[in-house]
């Protein structure tokens, strides 16, 4: 027996993609990660674009634009949920995945508005570096489309939840996690400290976890970073290079 | 010979999308259809979720949005160009496809923010009737995504090409097509004449045929519409039933 395929139905239901670029980014791991595009202006990564996009062509005239679009693939999320309990709801009430931005939906698609700051140019090919991802380290594109302003932007759009969640907004530092930030941004040119700040002014931590005082550790680039909170200030315990 | 990976591929480069919900919208045929969402207001579309996303929970707490992105894929774009020649600079010079908005694109993969009007729940499942669409009628959809207008909205990007086309506005019905438009509205409850307005106030025509005097015609839901432009009026010739 053949199953009828509903009007508009593809005859499987099911499309192929194709990884067009992968990102590097200063997120190897999930935690740590803004919640959203846009948050962490520090926040940089590079695209990659693969063969047979690599192309100058591909993109010629993408330079006039300040923002892209860039969709992507959850490579990480190994499936799907239902429902989510998001951040902006303080981590209890659920809300249907479609009515949610994160990771662990159908196709595990992903999209983020982004800063363009530079087109790479290379005998190997092309990258875009962009500033201001929520990208895991390796994700892999499937698109890359200019930022319209006069579509896109609809700064009055309604939205009943999700709004940002902060910290405090005093971040101290020691004097060696100083030192080092400041030798790590001699030798590789990224401000470490000003992506620290931003990253924990976001508040990683999972709502259930922000009663807790013990420290949380993420790492940044290859760096390990470490804090607590307290009251009012967030404490940068130890800024480290990992060790691999 | 095994082929090497680049660290960061998937080890095929592709990735299985499924397709979660089909859209019925008023644009039965590509030519008609505004080049971006959010222009033609009066453009309406359903989007029916497939089994097993057509259950209520998973748009729980949608109804606190005014606006959604919808992905989709342009499954008429049968394939892709490097280049194109976007009307916003008149239809002459090329931009890299990844520059471009064009469903021409890799992957065919296309977003539109949209305003969700209504979600509709009956025994069958869910859609959502959207407002301001961009797409064809069968269209496939991939994902569902709240519009975050904290993070998506950056109305001082910057765009060096790719502003608005747009025709005359005086737009000038005969007796007849009024007269059907009101019929029309009686029967199905839609604005018909409002849509044309909108559709023609985008200037559908091709930058190749802007200069010509002949008529146009396309179709919108079942409705066979034809026009002629001159100087400074858009003449609207005849709005008819289409015959199948």
């Amino acid at each position: 027996m053949k199953k009828k395929v509903p009007e508009g139905l593809s005859p499987t239901g099911m499309f192929s993609v194709e990884q067009v670029g992968v990102i590097r980014s200063c997120y190897p791991e999930k935690f740590g990660i803004p919640r959203q595009a846009g948050l962490v202006e520090a926040s940089e990564a590079e695209i990659i674009l693969l063969p047979p996009y690599n192309r100058e062509e591909m993109i010629k005239g993408l330079e006039v634009f300040s923002h892209i679009w860039v969709h992507f693939i959850f490579h990480r999320a190994d499936h799907w949920r239902s429902t989510i309990r998001p951040p902006g709801l303080g981590g209890k009430a659920r809300v249907g995945i479609f009515a949610s931005r994160s990771p662990h939906r159908p196709n595990r698609s992903g999209m983020s508005a982004v800063h363009l700051k530079e087109i790479q140019k290379t005998k190997d090919g092309i990258s875009l570096v962009v500033m201001g991802g929520d990208f895991l380290d390796k994700t892999p594109v499937i698109d890359i489309k200019p930022y319209l302003s006069y579509v896109d932007a609809i700064p009055d759009a309604a939205a009943g939840y999700s709004g940002r969640v902060t910290s405090p907004e005093n971040i101290v530092f020691t004097e060696d996690g100083l030192r080092f930030c400041a030798d790590y941004r001699k030798k590789t040119g990224r401000n470490l400290q000003e992506l620290i700040e931003q990253v924990l002014y976001q508040d990683p931590r999972p709502a259930s976890q922000r009663g807790k005082k013990h420290k949380f550790g993420m790492m940044l680039w290859d760096v390990n970073v470490s804090w607590q909170v307290t009251a009012n200030v967030i404490e940068v315990v130890s800024v480290e290079m990992r060790i691999s």
